[in-house]
């Protein structure tokens, strides 16, 4: 069977977008991997697109908005996992040898959909007694720091981390370093959270396209970085218990991917994980086996986690400091992969690295209903 | 590369389920596809869900409700082919050796969406001056009767064949035959099309387990019918030009299902096919190849799209008669194959069928942004 190639990457700038959509986003950035890949769009056979709050058959208007309306398409939705789904999706395409070039799309237009936060459904009765997301994520903060004596200085230096990666990201939503006084003096969200410690509403689309081993060969020009696991469970009572600190979905994801690429956590070189939260990247990566249970803040503390550091997390400046557009977010994290496994990421290049790993959580924070999880490794 | 085999089928009931949501309705067909394969639940390995209007990660909910929480799964969306976009990606998950059971699943709770009939999106100009679908279906009706001759009578013969079926299929949204009369006198709705030549608002939900052929052979005791083929295409100008009586991305999604399976249009036994309107029934019968151009409202005069007839349309009472519940409907047309195929499908079982065609067709009526068409041919 074959392998999968990432062998063109486009992403939008991140932030508000007032003047365009999720379809021009989407347009915009499958655009840009079409000349990134250097290839001539009509040899892409089926597109997938991810994006959750964009309504009826996006992806087919953002085909015909670029000329190529008519292939096969499936928009697909699992809430911030969205988009890496859509790569999932895509990846089989291609293994069930139904495609040989096939474009991810990640997409999302949230600045008109939210006026203020991600408000949830009303049919969400958890939610409705306060459990939204930020209420679950700050319960999450007070419990690792009863556990494990994180300090909320520690946790500030997570959102201090990625907005500095964010400021060498032209495309990222902030561009402002700050320091832990400004994280601990910004409006308050839910305690011990506060607006730092949050990722923002974000217009922005993301694409990557994918190809089988033969495609690869005559198209990618050496340019190609091969998607050695594309994981994909949801969350579940079994996996995913009582613990407020450890995330087995998270785990589980990923033990898939470890086992299906033969690659282990000790081998992965940096990671674009899911911090919608500043908390959420120290369970992210605890989850993940990259950083040991309860260590992490000490780790981000020691440089570790940074561009320069022995396991950079987020350089593109994460959910924290790229933005989050809920579809889009999964598709740029590969984005991300590709430039950093390439070299080309600019002023946020990691020296030497040859695997990167994403990692995408969705839907509800706690609990067994809705969450979807992803993980992809990417290796040069 | 493996074959995919449709092993179990479940559906509810179609009509107003007031008192169970999306989620109930989808757990109850996946329930009833799980029984009727005599599998144990726990051997499924992933899940595809189609869905319109249910919102974020419905289908995580689904398996919750199930106690199958924790499987890959990803919600598709390709507006009226949700459901048969879920199954073609369900299919290739199992050709790609991702997975060797898998369900598809498609559910839509209309009736708490639209309190009326389906209501554009604000963002759609073509909408907002008139061209909504049954404004679009008029057009097309009276186009056709202007080029071929056919006249209103004959159009409505087509309601009252779907609502005798749908009288004899105990899952129908309508149980009651009507006559022409019925339907020339029944509430304008844009002329000519009346009250009785629109589908309903429906809620429902169908699932199917589909198997590789490894599973199969362990697990479908003979029941097993082959997905012979499961094609996808969006609009686009190239396929979809001025007319309004032909529909030439229904032919192209056909034509390649035709290859893909080895069976032309002449080995068809009968279909499912996508009847949100009378003239619907015509444009898609007509387009997939099935009756020649021009033809069929004669054809059906005759009765030869009886369920006694020649090639019968629609057994189930298609959506005119069975009910047509966004992305259900697209699982429900293979469920109804299925059944059909293995001689189960009581007082409306046509004789001797070997192959059936399902076809679906979403989003815009005419114009390139937005349709989504897929075709399914599955042989006993």
């Amino acid at each position: 069977m074959t392998d999968v190639h990432v062998v063109g990457v486009g992403m939008t700038r991140f932030g508000k977008h007032p003047d365009s959509d999720a379809t021009d986003l989407g347009a915009a950035a499958l655009l840009e991997a079409v000349a990134d890949a250097g290839i001539d769009p009509r040899i892409i056979e089926a597109a997938y697109v991810g994006h959750v709050f964009q309504g009826m058959v996006t992806g087919q208007r953002i085909l015909a908005q670029v000329g190529l309306a008519g292939l096969p398409l499936a928009n697909v939705e699992n809430a911030c996992s969205s988009g890496a789904t859509a790569i999932r999706e895509a990846s089989l395409a291609i293994r069930a040898g139904e495609n040989d070039v096939v474009v991810a799309i990640g997409t999302e237009h949230l600045t008109t959909r939210f006026s203020g936060a991600l408000t949830p459904d009303p049919s969400d009765p958890e939610a409705a007694v306060g459990a939204t997301m930020p209420g679950v994520y700050a319960m999450r903060a007070t419990r690792y720091m009863e556990e494990y004596g994180m300090t909320r200085e520690q946790l500030a230096l997570i959102p201090v981390k990625n907005k500095a990666n964010a400021a060498a990201n032209p495309l990222a939503h902030f561009r402002k370093e700050i320091t832990v006084a400004d994280v601990l003096e910004s409006r308050p969200i839910a305690d011990p959270l506060r607006l730092h410690d949050c990722s923002p509403i974000t217009d922005g689309a993301a694409a990557v396209i994918v190809m089988s081993d033969t495609a690869a060969k005559k198209y990618a020009n050496g340019r190609g970085v091969r998607l050695a696991a594309s994981t994909l469970r949801s969350g579940s009572v079994d996996v995913e218990p009582t613990s407020m600190t450890y995330e087995p979905l998270t785990w589980a994801t990923a033990k898939e991917a470890y086992e299906k690429s033969g690659i282990g956590p000790d081998e992965v070189d940096f990671a674009e994980v899911h911090d919608c939260f500043s908390i959420a990247e120290v369970l992210r990566v605890e989850g993940l086996g990259l950083f040991e249970q309860g260590s992490y803040p000490w780790a981000v503390e020691r440089g570790e986690a940074n561009i320069d550091g022995r396991l950079p997390i987020n350089p593109s400046g994460g959910l924290l400091g790229k933005g989050h557009p809920l579809g889009g977010t999964g598709v740029a994290q590969v984005v991300e992969l590709v430039r950093q496994l390439r070299g080309e990421a600019g002023d946020r290049q990691i020296e030497g690295v040859r695997v990167g790993l994403a990692h995408c959580r969705g839907g509800k924070a706690v609990g067994i209903e809705g969450a979807a999880c992803t993980v992809q490794i990417l290796i040069r």
